[in-house]
């Protein structure tokens, strides 16, 4: 039954046009293929006309873009161009770009933040580049010096640091992202990409400057990640394909998709958020509860901020293990459920009230619980992005 | 445990931000919203500088495009715009897109051909904007009439006629594409979205003129599409998603990725084609066997013209049944199978010769058996997109 020299030959015709034999990122040898930007080559170009800044307390989430951006331009004969910054402008696209056709796109989300002192702190973003680098792996874009965008990054928050609002409850939302620009709609490894990172003022997550709780719709009719693709990668396909269910969570009175997984229902994420149960487990310990990274489960960097902190504070079990949608709802019905809470970057923790699941509403006393560890997170990690706490979390605008 | 105030309450304060709430395609009401464009409002800017046509035999496929392009833009305050047909030209997009950063993005794709009789012809195009009104549905996308849009084409094709090769090896592809253009960095339903349509001179798959056959890379280390996911729609994240495997594929000697689907190892797509196995089945039976559409495969219009054609042949058993990789090792070690072949709108079919399976080469008897039954599928469909045959599954260019 086996037959080997078809495949020998088969490739030989191809001549792979996928480009998959060629490497992108050559450990040396050629001198013409630039391996990565360097932020020392950057091109500046200031905006002349200034835009008028918001308040930041009517911001409505990455709607407002400051005055300028960063763009690197790849392409696999010349590698990567100077970077360059410039005054916000269009992007201009070849009509079959991939990025357009096939989802060939990569993201990041981290934020600026003004500090008590008014110096500007990035929180961990060595963590954001280390996950685009991974992304950009898992779509075939090209990789980069990882120090050399954030780099760049700073430099570019460092131009537009006016935007970074004047506010404690505030802050500068950063979105490196890269697209293929293959101009060809076969579908495969780009030979042109684009790196760009956008800037965006935004308000505080919650306008009245308490808690607000949020109502979850929990159906397994839709499906987020699954093993063996790509949810643990934070790239464009993730997203697009939870509107749906996302405005169907809405149509139910609820506000976000709590995202089921498997034949037992096991609960992965909240929305576009990572999730976290404190409650009183099954062996009647007291745990912090969060799915682990199992392939499904995006590695978000409050997720792991908030998993080091209370592993750091060791007062309670804290667990990186598979919750079902019957382990809480027994937790429920035997009053184990201290607090629910989502956790990412536009928020860094946001509790839940309800989950609307099999037509039921079951209610978290998460907000009846204080929300006494959410709230406690919540200062810590916020003490530490407005400077109120020394940490090696952050890096200081210089 | 049942609470049901906060879910109302909380919308109420949300104010519905997904924009989930407002109908885009309200059924009649108002009169400033343009629930669909029309081809009678064609607007036409003729290129002023004609490109020169490719030779056909030459030309790489998706590469090349013509001289025209349809756009048309919708917004959720105006609807749909009046549809343009204009130069080929870029984009000019707003960097925060949603098209770039979530992939709210869709696709499809067919083809015009020039008959025997020198006449243009589209196959089963109405299948297309039937598909892709679906995927609009599935990524919270404006919908539309679908027959405008065809409309829109046709006249498209016609105005790039000279493009459409004289040849009846090659065609002229067509790429009707839907993107998100909402302005801003949350993840919602899109408020601004364009329609384009651009068109691509292909010459012939098999460049000898007669099969060649394709060697698959099965391994369930990748998953192409899920339960509850979106791999029965034609959206972008489909795609991006699985180029790191048909890199691997090209590593390991092989042209394209089978996609294994579930702990019985399901066989699922070839590459970004559709499956068949015809073969002696465990009954004894002579079946032409493809996946059922049961939420992970692609509903492509290839297969369901495949599918109608040989039930109408009533000569042997036509089925859409899960297959596994087990069910096809046992067929070969008996020697039941007889041809596998990929089906899609760039190849029609294509044969397959070898699977690398767990270190193993399995080897397809397909091009030993003809293959007969591939080829005959394929003489029947290029017979009737090049006018040999009369079908009403082709629609003529007047």
């Amino acid at each position: 039954m086996a037959s080997l020299p078809g495949a020998a030959a088969v490739l030989d015709r191809q001549d792979c046009s996928n480009g998959c034999c060629g490497e992108y990122n050559r450990e040396g040898g050629s001198t013409e293929v630039a391996e990565t930007f360097k932020a020392k080559d950057l091109i500046i170009t200031p905006a002349t006309v200034l835009k008028e800044k918001p308040d930041p307390g009517t911001l409505v989430f990455g709607a407002t873009f400051t005055d300028h951006m960063l763009t690197v331009e790849w392409s696999l004969e010349a590698g990567w161009e100077k970077p360059h910054i410039k005054p916000f402008q269009n992007l201009s696209l070849h009509p079959g770009s991939s990025a357009l056709h096939y989802a060939v796109e990569l993201l990041e989300g981290l934020k600026a933040f003004r500090g008590v002192d008014n110096r500007i702190r990035l929180f961990r973003p060595n963590l954001n580049v280390d996950r685009m680098y991974r992304s950009a792996v898992r779509l075939t874009l090209p990789v980069f010096d990882k120090e050399e965008l954030l780099e760049c990054i700073q430099q570019l928050v460092q131009i537009d640091q006016e935007w970074v609002p004047y506010s404690t409850s505030a802050s500068l939302y950063i979105r490196p992202t890269m697209i293929g620009t293959e101009p060809s709609l076969g579908v495969k490894k780009p030979t042109k990409a684009l790196l760009f990172v956008i800037l965006s003022p935004v308000g505080p997550y919650f306008s009245s400057g308490t808690f607000n709780p949020v109502s979850l719709w929990a159906d397994p009719k839709y499906v987020r990640a699954w093993e063996g693709g790509t949810g643990d990668y934070k790239i464009g396909g993730n997203y697009g394909a939870c509107l749906l269910a996302q405005c169907e969570a809405a149509e139910k009175g609820c506000q976000q998709v709590l995202w089921l997984y498997g034949k037992d229902q096991q609960i992965t994420e909240v929305g576009t958020m990572n999730l976290f149960l404190y409650w009183i487990n099954e062996e009647g310990e007291e745990e912090l509860a969060t799915p682990p990274l199992d392939g499904i489960i995006l590695p978000g960097v409050t997720r792991q901020s908030i998993l080091e902190l209370t592993r750091d504070w060791g007062e309670f079990k804290v667990s990186e293990r598979v919750l079902t949608m019957d382990e809480l709802t027994a937790a429920l019905e035997g009053d184990r459920v201290r607090e629910m809470f989502g956790s990412g970057t536009a928020c860094v923790v946001c509790p839940v009230s309800d989950i609307l699941y099999k037509g039921q509403m079951l209610h978290i006393p998460t907000m009846e619980n204080g929300p006494k560890l959410t709230s406690r997170i919540f200062s810590k990690l916020t003490d530490i992005q407005y400077g109120r706490e020394d940490s090696d979390w952050t890096v200081v605008l210089s």
